[in-house]
């Protein structure tokens, strides 16, 4: 039995722990085996940490974490056909059926018997990881897994978002993003590149503001109080077509809300609160709640194409796979400039 | 001068009473002066005497009540070209300026401009309104006012929700409708026009439910307590592609939103309570909330394509102008079956 | 070795012969054989022996013809988890790779690997036939092989097309079906189903269009020389918003562009002759030309759905296997009314 | 009677002649009468010269040319309330009546009623224009009348079928161009504002490919007889998603369509040809024919909204209206580089 390392949820409210366990090899025919080049260290694994997905995952201990993962095929199933060892690969985080409705009908996020590796099966704080042919997307030979291994989760939720709301969005339009974080400012790049609307950007953080307007943003808007103003003035007094609110806590919602203009689509990413609205608000003002989780295979491979132009670029902070506590820790305090990443 | 009988709000909580004003004439180029065929008395009536629109309309007291109307074109302005004198219609309840984004999109509900007789300007409770070329829709021949009056409001908003649902709903979908009353009852025989999609109606009351199988439903499921789970049972455990509330109060949003499937639609049609929903789950079950504000000029065209092949039947229970109290006094007791309506 | 019967091509412009062959046995992970119920009798297999396909199919002789196929799972591959021994299914005409773009958006008509069974590999003239658990659907309790078969390809078909017409239509609409043939009279059905549009049917075949009333047309209309004015009477001298061409051949596509309006669209079903129009005419006109080809797996669902509730129905006329030779003379001479169905 | 100088039309194969004419008023309430900024000088003017539009347009001799202008507003109607005196507009090329169902629909361009200056009635080769309150777009401070006027027609017939191909396509779609030249270098500026989608543009003239290139597109073929295997072999074999044809005459078409994907979309937009493609090919390719003309109020304010943020360039080569008849033979010779502009 060849072996690997990996990093290890051994209890809840504990710190992970690294072991020696069994490399994965292909036991289904459309069994994937990547060698992972980089795993996003996301907020998400914090929260594991702390139990709070302990119920809902079901997840037998000890397990390895990590659901943002980019490397090498290392080996396949047998009836694997598009992707062959060695090649490049970014890998959607979902594994799916390829069976059910949602699966055939493009919406593969939705299948009704889906694996999620580092949330429920084990994940990519390793070595190597086990996925399957459906999710693994070829990169272009300029990318590297360890710069683009966080586009697998957060680049994808806010691929996901900004290219619904830019569907509808027109040159005349205004849409509002809330929050210039790690998935707001992918989700600027993302809707400066599909859309020709004008997009103003809110934050509390001057720093991410500035950076929000260095990469597309055509106006920043301090959250300082007068945020719903001032996008009420910079859209003569109506408010904005679209809203993309990556925060969804701390009452971003109901500014939000109050930032839409009527026949407007509010798009719901960040999550936290409750959406508390009057229904009769929702009528006469004839608004939309659009929610937005994670995003399918098709949005992966749109979202890396933009990715291979140049149009999309994160900011990260690398660590060796031995050196996850500090990645942890560094997440936990604020420390992490854009996305930390373990390489093994 | 010439005069009419017009039944005028003379002040809040107070009675409507009957008064002998001027009759309209077209003074603008795209007036239309309709002589009253029926009108219809919709609960807003209630409401507005309750009150409850004084702050919203600022209208000025006195003035003729009356937002659902149907009759013969009186008396066109200078530039009307799409009816004549003579002409049997229906009117749409707003007055749009043609000019502004919206109007110029099919979108004219939110003319930035519009005026709402009966509600902010003298209605249709009377012998003649002035309305709009933009408003009046020709009718067939088979139809007439009185059957059809409510119709342009009752019956634009429920063909509105419903034809939005309708155009997402395939074979295989299922749509639950919240309420088979008022705007229900036109709702369900829209639904199984438009779409091919399983109809499950929720009702608390037996005598409506019958009817909403008799005019179209597949299943009529009983508001007894049970009908989130009866409505998870029809649709293998996992709710329904859409929901169309028409109640929007007394907990009805929240049961609505535990009979939806994942990446569902909830369309919010009725009001009265708030949607108070956790973003986590408007996220991890990527569903949408839609609004929906009465219906376009383009809806009540359609609307009265199905009308003119029988595909769509108002109960009505019709009384005498002079009439008007009855009218009122038994819709606030609830003795009026399908829809009240006014003919002078 | 267990053997089957299996009625093959074994030269073009020969007949048809019965041989005993290898029994098919799952060999890859995703493989369904199924036990025939019913197999369809198409005009394609009439062009097959014609040698119509031989260079675009490359197929080597002798093979199994045969594309309409419908009947009971027989044995599923080692990752099959859609189906089970025993199922009642109808097989999508293709075999398809689950992992190109087409196949991933739901477009799995145009997978870049398919394989077309009865066409470039076996087919279902026979006792069994492989195909893949991404081509099976399982069908109502209420429906019998023998009976859907034929909506396997010509039902699939005329079902593609009207669902795409119908997704643009409404109320005040008008949509033109020329053809009310074989998959003419499904794609009326469906069409009615779908779509609340006037629908106008063309053919000259009297008993036809009695038929194409009978099951929902609201208007036939006899191609007699005529039949581009009666439309354009019809239409109040507009054209139709829509025109489904189930034809193709014979002037059918310069008469139904001639019925068309402004703006309307043109679905090609049927083939034959050339679109031969002036581009000034697509352009001063706006109108679309809109390719079908066969439909994708949702289709052929949605389509089942219908079918289970009984809004569609087939005229079908059985023959034995054994029989073969009779069903395919019957059809090349004309006397097969509605579809052929060779029952093993 | 106040008079203006105004460009007519006095006979076919005549030139034109500058006569004094009456300067227009406003008669009806929806008139907007407009001090020509800039009319620009199409190839059309050359058509009508030569008698091509006789009979379509009805046009009575002497008239007034010139159907692409900009200005001032100089007077208005007693129903306008979207312009006043003064304000800088670009002038919709058509009149519509507001009051059809394509104008109810937002597709004013199919308007039952309209009236096109410059073709049927007096254009804008002249110092005044009559047009609508419809047909005005208020213009951004930053823009002149002189440099945005051949975007009331060209532009915006580029507009409308490159924003037709952009909602469709997606960062992995490629798009193809034909034609680099008036209409062309508009709708390469739009592709590349509103899609992500790679951009090959297809010229024999290697200046315009040029220009292309460093107007956006990602890459140029000239159209040297192999240019549908250089778009093949740019898209992997497959051909491309979309290809807009701006040339639509000496076999751009049959070659446009050999550079298109199976699913794909053929926007045809230059005219000249027929459309010759076999039936067989539109169903086995599944592939669209894609009507464009001109484009709506909507688009046009759309357009607008891209040049007032600088967008959208066009090369323009002015003349004084008196000088209009250098304007002619410069466009008939071949000498005008961009668009020639009229100012008076």
């Amino acid at each position: 039995m060849s072996t690997m390392r990996a990093v290890r949820v051994v209890g809840y409210h504990q710190n992970l722990e690294m072991a020696d366990v069994e490399k994965p090899t292909p036991t289904g025919p459309f069994d994937v085996v990547v060698k992972i080049g980089g795993a996003g260290v996301c907020r998400t694994d914090l929260h594991i940490l702390e139990g709070q997905w302990a119920e809902k995952s079901q997840v037998e201990l000890p397990y390895t974490i990590g659901h943002e993962n980019a490397g090498w095929v290392e080996a396949v199933g047998s009836a694997v056909t598009n992707v062959v060892e060695g090649d490049k690969v970014i890998v959607h985080p979902l594994i799916t059926c390829g069976l059910c409705r949602a699966c055939r009908s493009g919406d593969d996020v939705h299948c009704e018997a889906n694996q999620f590796p580092g949330i429920d099966t084990n994940g990519g704080y390793a070595e190597y990881l086990k996925t399957s042919a459906r999710s693994v997307v070829k990169i272009d030979d300029s990318l590297e897994p360890s710069d683009v291994a966080a586009l697998a989760d957060a680049g994808l939720t806010a691929y996901h978002a900004a290219a619904k709301a830019a569907k509808r969005l027109t040159p005349r339009d205004r849409v509002v993003m809330i929050g210039a974080g790690g998935l707001g400012h992918i989700g600027i790049q993302v809707m400066k590149s599909l859309s020709p609307a004008e997009l103003i950007v809110v934050d509390r953080n001057p720093e991410a503001l500035k950076l929000a307007e260095a990469i597309g943003a055509d106006c920043g808007v301090m959250a300082d109080g007068t945020q719903v103003q001032q996008v009420l003035d910079l859209t003569g007094g109506h408010g904005a077509e679209a809203v993309v609110d990556f925060v969804g806590e701390g009452g971003a919602t109901a500014e939000g809300v109050a930032m839409l203009r009527g026949a407007g689509d509010y798009y719901v990413v960040g999550y936290g609160e409750n959406i508390d609205v009057p229904t009769i608000d929702v009528v006469s003002n004839e608004i939309n709640f659009i929610g937005n989780l994670v995003g399918s295979y098709n949005d992966l491979c749109d979202l890396m194409a933009l990715a291979a132009r140049g149009k999309v670029n994160l900011h990260t902070q690398k660590y060796q796979l031995d050196d996850f506590q500090s990645a942890i820790t560094d997440l936990d305090n604020g420390n992490v400039r854009g996305r930390a990443i373990l390489i093994p």
